[in-house]
């Protein structure tokens, strides 16, 4: 079930310490239903109006809260994952006259400003998602809009390939947040006008000025939507254009599903574990140690193994924890400012798991898990936590778990002997492999070693030309790959000092300059979005124009016109 | 003089109501020395510590303010109309053992939010000047940096081709503005840093958690900096320096420069005016006025002529007086936040002098014109106030001034006849040409029309191949050139409510909304710059773990440590 844990931790709807609970199921869905129908998936919106994730607000017209997109984040991977047989996906209401209203506002308005840009990042990935279903799961996403979608709601169809729209004089399109909110559309809706369906940024900019919307064949005509249909051919519309999407898809035929089983996680105060990922939670340093576990077994002989060990192949196994690791302290742990990543394990079996995905990549489940892993990576370099690597003896930095070191702010490698450690230990290494070069790219289009070389095409070769050969601290140092190399005489006092100095520094400001530095040249959609329309947001978000006693966001529905500072900035 | 007008309407550094000028010349220069030797020209900073454009902080250790800048811009651009013969240019200090110390901080603290936000971008636009001279006029900048440079100081360094600093173990560059202020580098160093010198993030990132910042062969290793001289060979280092630089243009030899004779301005409470351009501020709207008009005589036979008419050459006349009011709105008038374009006068005269600077583009000074258009447009792209263009009849939207209109948020054409007009006038007409086609790009790197029709390749060329015809209301906006074409009956109506609305809504939220538009497409160093880093930067200066009562930036130098909110966003 989405539900918080704990009520009394929990005051506002993007949730507290140990409150936003990520994990859930389609028999625990109070908000969405989705049904299968042979290549053909519709997930239909039909939001409970009073399963809010914390009281005080009603979830009127299909609005939403992030409880209602946990459901539907939920939805997109099990379909990925569940139904290979899925090569379309309906999105569309269950209400009458309406898809959706949005993001709900009395939601937004009382929710504190680091749970507002939470839960804004969080819709925002799950609309990725959905655009990465699309490119890389041959499931298209089909929005069939059988009533009004303003804000959110039509963001949310933005995401998908093809956007129907009924035809019945009153339902439209909008993106009302300007004028009715004095805040932007949170999730991509201005990007995607203008970069995705190429809308002219003057009819973009008259569009989101009009609350009231834009309906039928002015709205196909402005690239809005696709298509509009009238009420009496929608259902058969709807269905011709899913199979007609469906026909286009090039997903197996004979795919079968496997099931994502729950994820067994115990939570407590100052520790978060799964099966191959932990997380101690140093409140008192402001940071969180996490560690992932290589696979404790080579990894299967051939794609028939794979398939039946399913959720518990170890690749697929990890990325689903640290993915819901990733999201718990993102959501939970805000003051958790530093997150210290660490591996343990053979670093030999890490590269036999890489090796097996990239050998088999033609299968089905197995560029599932590759691409669940990339879209992970992508949460973590889109989090706004310093990301510091540790590089330890017995650690597992290779491949993809090299990632992890190459997404963070910085990385210390111990360089050296370890006097008394055991000798079979050896010297700590990392090793650059097959998954560093191509398969798990950053948001920007480049993988994070080519953004990491930006502009020094000798420096990526030179990287690059060591693949399979483990590297010590002094050399991966000199191949630019780590941070620092600190010897065991200075290690300790190094990482404390890196760890202590970043909890005395503005959070804000770090936010900031992480998300400035992470990102090196090429921008995207996804850039875009995550950056300039993002950090455009959050200062709105932050001015008392929006969120002020006066503002327009806490004005909302109060009959009471916002009062603003007229002073253009 | 750099000096406010109006001490008692002007209250903090950055100007209030009418009060920053920008209007000045070397003979009032108080900040800065310009010498000039041959090919080679020497910019060096001297901040006078009670120069301050208001009272209240001493401009100590060359830190400046907007005053201090103004200056700067000033001197870049007379370097290229003034100084053809100038090939390479060296930023220096004229102070010992300082370069810059970047931003004076007390100013930064006392000003207000917009007050800020309008500075960095003032500065951001001399700097990428800066670049834009190295690239297009070959006069190539180098940075001389004889102590140390922190801050605004090496981001100014960053602009420059070529950074050399003195090895005297103390002398470094830093960005200390994270640790000691809980802001970010405000005027694009942290883009610079990765995508421009490419170091890499994790260098980078530790660069700006490290107050004392990176002297001598460290700061050469991180690419920091491009070499480190003695001080016993600083002089003829970079005198050697700047004459390899000089010896690499194509600047002709034996170019005159022109005399930017004083602008013609008159500002009143509600008007103001110059030769070609004029402005009426209507405070009760919230909107200024801006009208340019054409030419009143045709284009120069030939360059000899151009070279005669010098600053009195229409183009470049008009040109120096938009940049002038432009600056002036922005920084003294932050209430009108829309900004009406029109024209007035021949559009074929207009055309004409499109066309003579076209076919002269080889001349330096027709060039040198061209360059300061494209960036007088760059800086209207870059303005945070809602843009309307209103083309009328008698107007001359042709060539560049069609990039007026194209820039705009959304434009309204004058549809058919107007009854009672006069008869000569015709219909209200635009015209596409060669300016719009390629030497006027935004900072995306793409023309206003490649924009425009982002992913429309047809839309592009439908555009583009109506070049030189006159295009009434109804094609221009079949064309999707013009956003409206309203008739007679409905202009006044429309365009009232336009205004209105657009005084109605939040003036952050458009800020926004116009920043996300305005940029479709790639993007660059520059939109990185003002989209992205601008963007964060805003968030954190308008936090109160920054600007609130025990924010870093406003505890600075009291001795108290500032206490920050430990929630991440």
């Amino acid at each position: 079930m989405t539900r918080v844990r704990d009520a009394t931790d929990t005051e506002t709807a993007a949730g507290g310490r140990g409150g936003v609970e990520f994990r859930t199921d389609p028999a625990s869905y109070q908000h969405w239903k989705l049904s299968l129908d042979g290549d053909v998936a519709m997930l239909a919106m039909d939001v409970a109006e009073e399963g809010g994730l914390v009281p005080g607000y009603e979830l009127k017209l299909n609005s939403y809260d992030l409880g209602v997109d946990i459901e539907l984040y939920d939805a997109v991977q099990r379909l990925r994952f569940e139904h290979p047989e899925v090569r379309a996906v309906v999105l569309t209401s269950a209400k009458d006259k309406v898809f959706s209203a949005g993001a709900n506002i009395r939601m937004l308005a009382a929710a504190a400003h680091e749970q507002k840009v939470n839960f804004c990042k969080f819709t925002n990935e799950t609309r990725n998602g959905i655009e990465d279903a699309t490119a890389h799961s041959s499931q298209a996403y089909l929005a069939a809009l059988n009533g009004t979608a303003s804000g959110g709601g039509y963001e949310l169809a933005l995401a998908c390939e093809h956007i129907m729209l009924i035809d019945d004089r009153s339902s439209a399109v909008s993106l009302p947040e300007l004028p009715l909110l004095g805040v932007l559309p949170g999730t991509g809706g201005l990007t995607r006008l203008v970069d995705k369906r190429h809308v002219r940024h003057d009819v973009a900019d008259y569009v989101c000025t009009r609350p009231e919307g834009v309906t039928g064949k002015k709205a196909v005509s402005w690239r809005l939507v696709d298509e509009t249909v009238p009420r009496a051919q929608w259902a058969q519309a709807v269905a011709d254009r899913a199979e007609q999407l469906a026909a286009r898809s090039n997903r197996p035929a004979d795919g079968t599903g496997i099931r994502l089983t729950p994820l067994a996680k115990k939570r407590g105060d100052d520790e978060i574990r799964y099966s191959a990922v932990s997380a101690r939670l140093d409140r008192d340093s402001g940071a969180a140690e996490i560690t992932i576990c290589g696979p404790d077994r080579d990894a299967p002989a051939d794609v028939a193994a794979l398939h039946v060990e399913g959720a518990d192949f170890w690749t697929l196994r990890m990325t689903r924890e640290l993915d819901d690791l990733i999201l718990d302290l993102r959501t939970n742990e805000p003051e958790l400012g530093t997150w210290l990543l660490a591996t343990t394990g053979d670093a030999s079996r890490v590269l036999g798991y890489d090796q097996f995905l990239l050998a088999n990549s033609g299968d089905w489940l197995a560029n599932e898990v590759t691409h669940y892993l990339k879209r992970t990576l992508k949460r973590l370099d889109v989090t706004s936590r310093s990301l510091i690597a540790l590089i330890e003896p017995g650690s597992c930095f290779a491949g993809s778990l090299l990632e992890l070191a190459l997404a963070a702010d910085r990385s210390y490698q111990l360089s050296g002997e370890v006097p008394g450690a055991d000798s079979d230990a050896g010297p700590t290494v990392i090793t650059v492999a097959g998954m560093n070069l191509g398969p798990l790219p950053m948001g920007n289009g480049l993988t994070r070693l080519q953004t990491r070389f930006f502009g020094d095409t000798d420096g990526l070769a030179a990287a690059a030309a060591t693949a399979g050969q483990p590297l010590e601290a002094a050399e991966a140092a000199e191949l630019g790959l780590v941070t620092f190399a600190p010897d065991d005489i200075d290690w300790a006092d190094e990482v404390r000092i890196a760890v202590e100095e970043r909890a005395s520094f503005s959070p804000d400001a770090l936010t900031g300059m992480e998300a400035n530095f992470r990102f090196a040249g090429p921008e995207t959609m996804e850039t875009k979005i995550f950056g300039r329309l993002t950090a455009w947001q959050n200062w709105i978000f932050n001015r008392p124009n929006a969120s002020g006693p006066a503002g327009a966001l806490r004005r909302f529905g109060t009959g009471q016109r916002a009062e603003f500072d007229r002073k253009r900035v």
